[in-house]
């Protein structure tokens, strides 16, 4: 094969085949293809798109291109859950711990954060004594002890999509739907589980900044999963606001703590619950013999939830991860700032914005982010916001804590915070949680 | 500036502008730019276009990139004339030295072969003792003395369109009439003529196969040409079947010797008359104290011919560039093939088809032209079509003769050349010789 010829035939709207797709990805792999061949190439994707044919034998080719989980071992109906990336969002140490304790099992991979968004990895990591890199062994251990384990990436998954996706950020080639998707889906499939939801954020915060944008993505990944014999859905959610009212690791963390305890704020707690609503769904119609039923999914998350039994999950993978889930009863013994900020109304009003990618940098900015992967993060720094978007403030009100170690560090996290909010006299057009489900058809 | 936010610009559709385009070719030239970028906004050009003001930035862009002929102390009207590349295109060494004959002063850096196509620096070389390689001083000297001088590039013109080049071939962005547009026309105009005739090829021996192709390309060339001063005018002519009836270097030296005496075939004489009449006019538009009128240059290029001016033009050039004149005359002293091989017919009919690329590849493999730019080449070698498409041939007649140095190159070459030709019963349909004509508008 020859890849000026595949560029060509890409450039000209068709559709590469099975095998050339599986000869790129290997290439991509090996470095035998060269980078500027690559990028005309998925230059040439974003404008011609690719066929929902290709976008499945792509993702199956970066899946295959490293290590793969092997959780086939393990019993009952393995979830997985992922969102594509937002400010404040800790559903992942509230959801995966529900649908355990309602009988699914969760083995599922996670991210560190970059730029403005979080990684459910730096959030568990805040925690002392816990460590997300395990073997793929013991990973699968934990697993099959108490059902549920999020870590860490284990092995390589997926190498030619680190690759591709490095090449796509330096040449503007990032926003294609299928190259989202496929982006996605190849470390999901690469991950194994059986039932794979969703989070499709948009929104100011969010990578899909419309709902359109969303739509699109959400479609691509749902249709590859239904191809390739997962039962999948997406859900598009808001970010144009950070969720809940925490952002920064330890106090996320603490915030899904209080969400377990039923005492977590209204929206997390409500999107949290849809989220574990949803992929328990998908357990149930994928396996008759399931715990729950499609009718009751909700219900058993909400009595999860107030029987305590998801908090104790969650503590159970805690003490599985070497942290001493001790720490967490109240008042936890979590990393705290040295320093805590006040940030004041200026004037009476209504916040009319609360611009979710701003307060991220923010949060960056006061330690608790890294703008490259290089970067060291502050457990203890964050946000905790007093007042979101639509709430009314009196001037000299308190409008959000910035935690952080140094008054030069609050000084510049004030700065960005104020450029992220704003105070009108008229509230906002309110903005729904969610906005769609999109669930994938099973290929005949 | 960003690249990458360049490359978004184009790829959203948008123009860049006149500094963006200088500090591209600036990062092309000192290598500042990745190629992995250059090649997703070469990308995004031939899929979004280019507007006639971004393709006059690059063009002027690229054409400042490295050395430019001042022509500005040579007396007259300065014309250049361009082929986009065929097979048995020998017109340059007719019409440089007939409209030499009319009056004006032709300044012309040539190319060397590549693929099927020939270059007018091989044929040149093919006299014994001449030598193309000059220095833009003796270059210019010869012209000033002559009025006439046509050699390789002195210097190096345009060194951003080489790069560009290089990296399109090997990413399928080649076909793009902008890029191809903006290529040429920075070699033509850091070369420095004022009037400057494209030869815009179309057929199945060009590179742009159909009219259309041909007919964006030569008005983009066009544009360009009249945005920057230029008196500029594009004629598509045919390149489906060769022209003339000589393939290879010695040969259509001959040839054009023979056409330079009136003796040439009519396809020929008639393209390369109807060029000189086409770059007389230009020089005629341009300067109203040209020695011939715009209702009089058909006239004068016949007359040029006829009375052997344009022949002794064309022998005081070879003698400048080293060349014994006396080589030239009849019969000739040019490099002679050790093997002469005729191809006969295998059945009687009306030859429907002669593809030119195919008796082009026919002719390297004889040993007259190049696969990579680093092959040598065998000046004797090629082929003399005996018959051409619309003739018609009986069975065992000769079809052509192939000049070459072995009996496995004319074997190799004849099944190159058989393949490339198809006898049947019926004529084909008759293609015209020219196509269009394309003046370019000045820029008010």
């Amino acid at each position: 094969m020859n890849m000026v010829e595949l560029i060509g035939k890409k450039k000209r709207g068709g559709a590469l085949t099975d095998a050339e797709l599986q000869w790129l990805v290997r290439g991509v792999a090996d470095d035998s293809i060269p980078d500027y061949q690559l990028s005309a190439w998925l230059m040439a994707v974003c404008l011609k798109g690719m066929s929902p044919e290709e976008t499945l034998a792509l993702t199956l080719a970066m899946a295959r291109s490293g290590d793969t989980l092997d959780l086939s071992s393990l019993q009952g109906v393995k979830g997985d859950k992922h969102s594509t990336g937002g400010v404040g969002d800790k559903t992942t140490l509230i959801v995966a711990p529900v649908v355990t304790a309602c009988g699914m099992t969760v083995a599922k991979m996670s991210g560190r954060g970059l730029g403005h968004t979080g990684g459910t990895v730096d959030k568990l990591e805040s925690i002392p004594g816990v460590s997300t890199s395990l073997s793929a062994e013991r990973f699968v251990d934990i697993v099959r002890r108490i059902g549920l384990c999020v870590a860490g990436q284990s092995g390589e998954l997926a190498p030619a999509d680190k690759k591709l996706y490095a090449l796509r950020d330096v040449t503007a080639t990032v926003d294609s739907p299928a190259l989202i998707a496929a982006s996605v889906m190849s470390k999901k499939l690469a991950a194994g589980a059986d039932c794979i939801l969703l989070d499709v954020k948009t929104g100011s915060g969010a990578f899909m900044k419309t709902v359109e944008e969303a739509e699109a993505v959400a479609g691509a990944m749902v249709d590859i999963g239904a191809r390739a014999s997962r039962s999948c859905a997406a859900v598009i959610t808001d970010m144009d606001v950070p969720l809940g009212r925490a952002v920064g690791n330890a106090l996320e963390v603490r915030e899904a703590l209080q969400t377990l305890r039923g005492a977590g704020p209204e929206d997390l707690t409500n999107v949290s619950l849809m989220l574990c609503a949803r992929l328990l769904e998908l357990a149930a119609g994928r396996d008759a013999s399931f715990g729950v039923r499609a009718d009751g999914c909700e219900a058993a998350a909400r009595k999860a939830l107030a029987d305590g039994s998801a908090l104790e999950k969650f503590l159970e993978m805690i003490e599985a991860l070497g942290g001493d889930a001790a720490v967490l009863r109240e008042p936890d013994g979590l990393p705290r700032a040295e320093l805590v900020h006040e940030v004041r109304a200026l004037r009476s009003g209504v916040v009319t914005r609360m611009n979710a990618e701003g307060v991220g940098m923010a949060s960056v900015l006061l330690g608790a982010g890294r703008l490259t992967k290089a970067d060291g993060i502050d457990p203890a720094a964050g946000i905790i916001l007093c007042k979101k978007t639509e709430e009314t403030v009196r001037e000299g009100e308190t409008l959000a804590l910035l935690h952080t170690s140094s008054g030069e560090l609050a000084r510049r996290g004030e700065e960005a915070f104020r450029e992220a909010v704003s105070i009108g006299d008229e509230p906002p057009e309110p903005r729904p949680l969610v906005y769609r489900l999109i669930r994938g058809m099973e290929a005949q």
